[in-house]
């Protein structure tokens, strides 16, 4: 039984139990939430170390981190550091993009050292494999992509991006919109050569059901990947963008009633001002599915710094009901990150959850930016570093100044606090 | 004659030419602005090297970087090293916030070595001149702070804070109030600690017409400082916070009567959800007067990535309205900001302020986007350096890939724009 079967039958799992105490909400509401599709817990019971992990409505915002090669770029060794920086940096979940050598082996290892729940974009595994096999991509028959599928569901993978939503039609429509930035998502463009090299529908969407069944028999949460997501602020809310949406939307539907989780990708580059439009539209169209947002950047312009316009985006997304941020590292439209870029890509995203978080209502999100402010006023600053979002830049930072561990380091000797303080009457420091 | 005055008695000024020049838009917009007093050029005639830069309705969204030293940090060269950043990284105007020992020639130098408009905050030198003539600030005398004010004029200061604001009504507000953080503006806390200790009104209230003399005589724009903005997401938008808006914006209707330029500043740390309040607030009560904020920061929790966190703010406030963004740093909380710090929380604001920019249909603002977004599409490395917002660190970035120069770093030799291409049959390229 999958954790939605579970749910719908009236059950409460262990993995609901263990999420409903990291919310610190009823477990009552974790099992109507996955009951009825706003909630998923990706967790395959062959992930055998897996601490389970909720996302979705009313829950907290989680923070994906991307890890992984590129053909000339990273090898286990960096792969697995990353993942150890993203363990300490409270990622919620890490993604294996690998698309070099050893893409089993790195597979393998993340799973078997991670305990946060682990995902992947098969495609990119059955096309590499089609490139050494048939010389192409476009080579990459039916059933191999499958084979790929169902063998990474069988080791323990959590969830998987699908591009199901790249179709005829949604090519189509991409067609006639005319792009600035065409298409952006790797798995997508894989799947649009296939599609018009082989003069076929995606077999990602004509054979949804096989998929079904594989992520079914696993428990393999489908994240539905939006192949068509603008790469460019002028391509942000487009006709193709909208199109594939709406058939991620019937796909969700189909898939929850074949008993499968399933959450639903989202752009991309979208102007600030259409953020909330995008959340509310998918909202809507998918029925409340858990939205997992890639950004959004807000800028274009912002390379180098792209965790800094995705936090931005995030921030709004997450507001407006994104559940699930797929984190941005420094080196986006650059490079793979490295060590320093997961962390710093981790945390720009978890503050943009967090602040959203606050304004969500979330349980107790509030209360930490209160404890946080509270221990300021009494200049208490070994609390303020555990509460900080980085103890050891925090502390990195404090001891800078030389007055550290006496006056707040901005005024040196005129402290703000410490003035008011004296003169409201409200303690007996002296300035 | 001041901007101001000038522009009402219908008169362009070569620093109205020089700001419409730079927006691109038509001088009659700039003074039409000035005169309805929704735009500000900071611009005093005892400054002598300065490109004057206008802020206000219609304008990009202008950024201050703060430099200056406490009394236990920084010097004349640190300082320097750090205006010659906040030019380089193209902040609009800067701040010299120092309180450490040589005040005088620290300013001095900056003003000599700025193009760009430089700001001063006048009772933290009044107030530590008190504090070696009587002992503390609240000995400070009336005339003492107004003379340095003055003196700051004189030498060619462009537009000084002061918190005319703190009066005993906004105090008595606060004290009914309850907040979880008092008051943290260094400059109000002075004032309050003035204010309660000799049992007299705030000076700049009370001889708002002795500083209107003083900022008309020298055309030095007034910032109109929020003593009471909130230090916590607990306290934002409170009674005491609203109570200063609503005098900062009957002593902004004076300024402009009495041929001042006037803006108005603002919060602080706010949560997500307020942002689009408080600038509608602010821009209603102070008769669309620029509106200069401080992040807004939106957690508490985030010290030491507080650029971010003030990123995020700033995005949506500027979105909403906001004209002129002070940066925060890494540092912020915890330290003076180093030369990095600077570099960094420039950088950080300037991504908010663009964001904003594209969505308040700034001129030309969306085209730097769109000319980024064709450079990528046509995978010209080159033309996105030149484009980003920092084209040192895209090289540096760019260049840690071994295949740097043919594809996208990203995919390695699976590049997405290559495929889509090939099979859109859009050009030549080869996968």
């Amino acid at each position: 039984m999958t954790q939605i079967e579970a749910a719908q039958a009236g059950n409460i799992t262990r993995e609901m139990e263990l999420v409903a105490e990291q919310e610190n909400l009823d477990v009552k509401t974790i099992q109507e939430g996955l009951a009825q599709g706003t909630i998923v817990i990706p967790a395959n019971p062959n992930h055998k170390n897996l601490i389970p992990c909720g996302i979705g409505k009313g829950l907290r915002t989680k923070v994906n981190a991307n890890i992984g090669t590129s053909s000339d770029f990273g090898s286990l060794d960096t792969e697995l550091a990353k993942l150890k920086i993203a363990i300490k940096y409270h990622a919620d979940t890490v993604m294996d993009l690998s698309t070099g050598k050893d893409i089993k082996d790195i597979r393998h290892y993340v799973l078997q050292n991670s305990p946060l729940p682990v995902g992947t974009v098969p495609i990119y595994e059955a096309g590499i494999a089609a490139i050494s096999r048939h010389g192409s991509i476009v080579g990459m028959t039916e059933d191999e992509l499958f084979d790929v599928i169902e063998t990474q569901a069988r080791e323990g993978v959590d969830f998987i991006t699908v591009h199901c939503g790249v179709t005829r039609n949604s090519i189509e429509r991409l067609k006639k919109q005319g792009r600035v930035a065409d298409i952006v998502s790797r798995g997508g463009a894989f799947l649009t050569g296939w599609i018009l090299h082989n003069n076929k529908e995606n077999p990602l969407f004509e054979q949804f059901d096989r998929l079904l069944a594989i992520a079914r028999k696993y428990d393999v949460t489908l994240s539905l990947g939006d192949g068509m997501r603008p790469g460019s602020l002028s391509d942000s809310t487009d006709r193709a963008q909208l199109e594939e949406l709406i058939i991620l939307g019937e796909l969700a539907d189909k898939a929850r009633a074949a008993g499968v989780q399933v959450m639903i990708e989202g752009p991309g580059h979208v102007p600030l001002n259409q953020i909330e439009a995008n959340i509310r539209l998918q909202k809507a169209i998918c029925k409340e599915a858990p939205f997992y947002v890639l950004g959004p950047l807000v800028t274009d312009i912002g390379a180098g710094y792209d965790h800094i316009t995705g936090a931005i985006g995030g921030a709004i997304a997450a507001a407006a009901g994104a559940d699930f941020l797929c984190y941005v590292t420094p080196a986006e439209h650059l490079s793979l990150p490295d060590v320093e870029d997961v962390k710093n890509g981790i945390i720009a995203s978890r503050i943009a959850a967090h602040a959203a978080d606050i304004v969500k209502g979330i349980k107790n999100a509030a209360n930490w930016d209160r404890n946080m402010s509270q221990a300021r006023k009494r200049l208490d600053w070994e609390e303020q570093a555990k509460l900080s979002i980085d103890p050891e830049r925090f502390m990195q930072l404090r001891n800078r100044m030389p007055s550290a561990g006496k006056t707040c380091s901005m005024c040196g000797q005129f402290c703000a606090m410490k003035l008011v303080e004296q003169y409201l009457g409200v303690s007996g420091l002296k300035c």
